[in-house]
């Protein structure tokens, strides 16, 4: 179900990072965290259950204390296999037990916790009634950078996840276009990034003509015409960790509005790029971005926020967008995708993973910025 | 990413749906609900978002009033094209903006809520913080059964997605299993289900020899052998409601003790079966279940409860668990899934998916219940 590759890391790889983790709680004010099935907990010990479901899994971070996993009992044999479980103790809850009030036992009465951002409404109000003097804060709030900035390792596998994706594209520019349906290309695309190793796709947009004007748009049965503008953007997991790349492509010549349009976002996406180094404040990047939008009298059709960050999920902080004040710093990985979308006629939006390095960026997507003619 | 098949549902039969939801919300005392993308929202709207992330997309629903869904602006035009959108208004909120002021505005300061068990943490926060003064209660704790009783459209999808899980045992039971990977034999699973028409395949267990004894086994790299028990346990959604039937089959002839054990589980299910009526507490169900195995000394092996309920998910309320007092209605739907796990060595499980009827219980799943031999 959750299709998560295992990361190459050992027990020792995971422990250093819950010790951080800990530690960064501490640092933070915080009396412990609490994490729930899905990315922090994969990062955190390398366990994903095979579903998240209404029974508690939760893992208990607080300085100094041997993390403990709370776990349903028929899932504690899996849990057990996890790369990180030598480095934590398992505590096993059965059905028909109360599993906050097991929880409950190993908090801080009156602390503060940081939760996982995607831990269920459910468990949280479990344990907000178990210990009515605790409070909480989403882990995006309390410690939006615990996973931002990666490792060598993690770089690595970052930049495999971005070679992929750029595979992906030199085969999808070569397939044809113009008479087939939006749907069939983008299940070419899931079969490329499958092909060059992802074990997940996450999304594989291909959003033609009028489609391309909303960015969120994903395939659908329209038939791509010659003259169409087609915004793909498409990405997923490789060995656990993100892909996500756009490219605007057009299907035979375009028109000279069209080429405008294009060059802007990319001078827009270049300059999104050239923004970014250590110290600077995630913003920065977006503003850098708009401006040349802006500039251009086409802010108006700019109508998202310029990247996100991508790890061990292709969606997370730090986010470039206008009042976030938070400095860049290296190892950091997000997008710089800046895009126009001109109602009811066509969009266009180019994007590349970039990286934090000691005195700049590097991209992890390197295919062509120009506008590519497909058949 | 969530695969929900879209159902033959009407903008009317979801409006319906919402007004029902509203007032068994205020018969509950509740001042609304709020709905989050899953299995809830999809049954009340028909909308399922691309994937649930950081940005809030909620339901607000509360009686007498029209309802409300609090919708980025990048995904708003795929939400206007859900079945159920002409019944209800769309409040949309563009990046950058607090879209938890923006929900708060549309609730009852003082008001209690029921929320989706999936909600996310971050989202509930930000709701309390917005509002002190209101309170929540998880869907399941407020409105359990909101989804549980199925109307006559929906016990023909839940019967159609159980013919394909038969169809899909049906097939599973001639293929070679001796000298074959279990992971195989879960690829071949997964096939025959897409076969057969689901959309999406929610689990493949394939559990043989002492995996076996771990309920939530999925499949690994065990290569079967002769001798082997298996249990096979699959299903997912088609046409957006669930499958979910599990057999356990035999590698060449079983010894005397296999065959007593599976007689034994195949007995205990019969006997969940037969106590399913309407009025009759849940926990019957799993009493009725359990005792048969207590009886015959295996009590202690039967580590789960008996059963879970399905419908637009494939675990869901009502749960056939000890403390579920809660009567059956007509039109539920729910496993019937007794199993005995004998650590190290081999575990049986037979499970069935029954609909509640005016009398009594009627199956889903109709594949032979006796010890199939496999090759």
């Amino acid at each position: 179900m959750t299709g998560t590759a295992t990361a190459p890391f050992t027990a020792d790889d995971y422990r250093a990072r819950m010790e951080r983790a800990a530690r960064e709680a501490a640092d933070a004010g915080l009396a412990g965290l609490l994490v729930a099935p899905g990315p922090d907990l994969v990062w955190l010990t390398g366990y994903a259950p095979t579903a998240a479901t209404e029974r508690l899994t939760l893992l208990v971070l607080a300085p100094g204390r041997v993390p403990v996993l709370v776990v349903p009992t028929l899932e504690a044999p899996d849990a057990a296999k996890a790369a990180g479980a030598p480095a934590l103790t398992l505590r096993d809850w059965t059905d028909g037990k109360d599993p906050y009030a097991a929880t409950a036992a190993l908090l801080d009465a009156g602390g503060r916790f940081g939760i996982s951002d995607n831990a269920w409404a459910m468990h949280l109000l479990g344990l907000q009634k178990a210990l009515p003097a605790t409070s909480y804060a989403s882990l995006t709030e309390a410690l939006p950078m615990l996973r931002a900035v990666k490792d060598a390792a993690e770089l690595e596998l970052m930049a495999a996840a971005g070679a992929a994706a750029d595979a992906t594209f030199e085969e999808i520019r070569k397939v044809p276009f113009g008479g087939r349906r939006e749907s069939e290309v983008g299940a070419d695309l899931a079969a490329l990034l499958r092909r060059y190793g992802h074990s997940q796709v996450d999304f594989t947009i291909v959003a033609s003509g009028p489609n391309g004007a909303n960015p969120h748009h994903e395939v659908g049965d329209r038939v791509i015409e010659r003259g169409d503008m087609v915004v793909l953007d498409f990405g997923g997991l490789k060995d656990g960790y993100g892909s996500d790349t756009s490219r605007t492509v057009h299907v035979g010549e375009p028109t000279d509005e069209e080429r405008r349009v294009h060059d802007l976002v990319r001078e827009a996406q270049e300059a999104g790029f050239r923004a970014v180094r250590p110290g600077v404040a995630c913003q920065e990047v977006d503003r850098a971005a708009r401006a040349v939008i802006e500039d251009a009298g086409y802010g108006e059709y700019f109508i998202h926020r310029t990247g996100h960050g991508i790890g061990v999920t292709t969606h997370e902080p730090p986010y470039m967008i206008e009042g976030e004040e938070r400095p860049l710093v290296p190892g950091m990985c997000f997008s710089v995708e800046p895009g126009v979308y001109l109602p009811g006629r066509f969009g266009v939006r180019i994007e590349d993973i970039v990286t934090v390095t000691e005195d700049g960026g590097r991209r992890l997507n390197d295919t062509t910025r120009e506008l590519v003619i497909v058949d």
